[in-house]
């Protein structure tokens, strides 16, 4: 059986004995009212949400995946991924560390990636479409107009609608400034953009009502090269003057592609065919204000590898314990079994504490990474 | 595109170049006809059989994988895996280091090692079909009966039936010592064998008419631990006097395993529900003879990673010339297009570099560990 034990002791000795984080945050005139039982009591919710509502689903995750209906062009999550959802922005956990100005809670960044390192851990696959947002949002936060700032980050804030980074396409991923997705001005200041995206992590989903997708493109006449990219907000359907959903935009899921390890997050081609979004910061400025973004999706998958190695830590530990082969070197060790548990055998001794140090050696430079 | 060509060059200037096989093998009796012409031959046709054969059923393999029919306990191999192994029997490759008492072509097992060295890096799926029917024939040429002998090595030789490795059970992998599956003595000198085996590479297939099971068990009263465990051969369907197929014996697959990148592969759950089987070699000193079976496995094993090494290489090769991404370094090396192909990136090259030493030394070190 897996096993998945939020490891709630370790970030509380790293943040409140080690690191004493809110010795900093009384300096800080955001953060003075944050004190340690507040982020004891998220940190303790936040490990219940994992171990007990996302960890459980890694089964139809694993063995349904997503699916994609070539007709409607919709994708279907695997079984309980919706509904997880639905309990993840009803606790409120998209708004934990965003502006409240915006509708935030207004909480320290450390405690978001807290809270992520702990979902890593449970459910990658569930993890990486909340996940993204969180980028999608800082990127609107600082490059967005007053207006795109006021339709989108609410939504994004209270996890109703989210996010996806368009950069890669089938000829271009390290070396953007080959990107050919092209994009039109139109009468009413608005771009009509097309071209095709791929690797889109959770570019297409059943959880919420609308997607927003931030996607880089190229101006007519821009220079060649990175200098010539411009970053677009692109909402999977269009947003009425009232707030509410409207028209379907032509930006569509064209194919899932299969990642190990993650078939129950939608790996998307994205294919825009005419689709209309709205300018983000500067034109041809666009690689900076997606850099945001970029930073953001680098501190997740900086997450995900620290979820991922605690989680297997946690799973090897169990197994270690529980599993019989061979005597101990040193003499029989569990004389009422026909076998040691294979803990004591010395290689296997060191391959636990290497996987340890990593996990702790790891919780332990992202505080400081990015409190 | 996927690409595999067969390093012939590499291999006979390792064979004829640096270990000068054939002076060796005119000092022994059975390989003194074996010239390099002969050997060069029979090289040039494995690779044509792994490139073109073999190489294009990756995709159904992938694709499709095996699948158990639960109600006759039948597994149907994916879409042109049956037919290869039809080619494969056709054009003699089973026999090609057997014994020539038993049907066998007599060539030394370099031959057959390269032979195998081209289907690993074709289609390892696939290749662990055959790939144990060979230990399995060593096992049974060096502890069997003369019966044993006379009803098995011929099929196994021929191909025409495939041979299993049948040790781990649920409890029990490294520490074989644990394991539990019985074999009753019967009056005609036969054993009745009951029990549960896991991980059966090839377990279950419909490429032949027959496959024989080489299975570890325990006699009644038999000393604990691994100096208790006896060898048995239980074919799937009894073999009547005349060598024709018998009845059906009760040794089934229960259920097909996950194995990551090898979904064309049977890895089969056996539940043995009372088969019948004859000993293999003496009672009690079972692992003495499966340990025949158990090195040529380590043997293949080596030879699957230097198979995958190999294709692995060319294939990121072929990647790195095609690529465009980025400038070199060292000024622009592709004026006519809009980026360099990444081989010019030296940090491409070094990794090229690594695969590459170690293709070749894994290479290089085969012939003198094997001839």
């Amino acid at each position: 059986m897996p096993t998945y034990t939020p490891p709630l002791r370790d970030m509380q000795f790293l943040m409140h004995e080690v690191f004493k984080i809110t010795d900093d945050y009384q300096q800080m005139k955001s953060y003075a009212e944050v004190d340690a039982d507040t982020i004891n009591a998220v940190l303790e919710e936040a490990g219940k949400f994992a171990a007990n509502v996302t960890f459980p689903l890694n089964i139809s995750g694993d063995d349904e995946g997503c699916t994609l209906d070539k007709t409607t062009r919709e994708v279907t999550t695997p079984k309980g991924f919706k509904d997880a959802y639905r309990q993840f922005i009803e606790g409120g956990w998209p708004a934990l560390s965003c502006d409240p100005d915006y509708g935030g809670q207004g909480l320290p960044f450390v405690v978001n990636s807290a809270l992520y390192e702990m979902l890593n851990s449970a459910n990658q696959a569930w993890t990486m479409y909340p996940g993204l947002s969180h980028g999608a949002y800082e990127a609107l936060h600082a490059y967005g107009t007053d207006e795109q700032k006021k339709t989108y980050l609410p939504k994004l804030t209270s996890g109703e609608w989210t996010g996806t980074m368009c950069l890669t396409e089938p000829h271009c991923g390290t070396d953007l400034g080959l990107l050919r997705t092209k994009a039109e001005p139109q009468a009413d200041g608005t771009y009509k953009i097309t071209g095709n995206k791929i690797f889109i992590s959770a570019g297409e989903h059943d959880f919420t009502e609308n997607i927003l997708h931030l996607v880089l493109a190229r101006l007519p006449d821009a220079p060649v090269g990175s200098k010539g990219i411009s970053l677009f907000v692109v909402p999977k359907f269009h947003v009425n003057a009232d707030g509410s959903i409207g028209e379907r935009n032509p930006i569509f899921c064209g194919a899932l592609e299969h990642k190990m390890g993650i078939h129950g997050n939608a790996t998307a081609q994205i294919n825009i065919d005419g689709a209309i979004g709205t300018l983000v910061g500067e034109p041809n400025k666009g690689l900076q204000a997606m850099f945001v973004m970029m930073n953001a999706a680098r501190l997740g998958v900086g997450n995900q590898s620290l979820g991922l190695t605690e989680v297997a830590y946690q799973n090897a530990l169990s197994y270690a314990k529980d599993r019989l082969q061979m005597r101990s070197l040193s003499g029989i060790k569990a004389k009422d079994k026909p076998a040691d548990p294979i803990i004591v055998h010395p290689d296997v001794r060191r391959m636990l504490l290497t996987a340890k140090a990593y996990a702790e050696g790891g919780g332990r430079s992202s505080p400081t990474a990015r409190s």
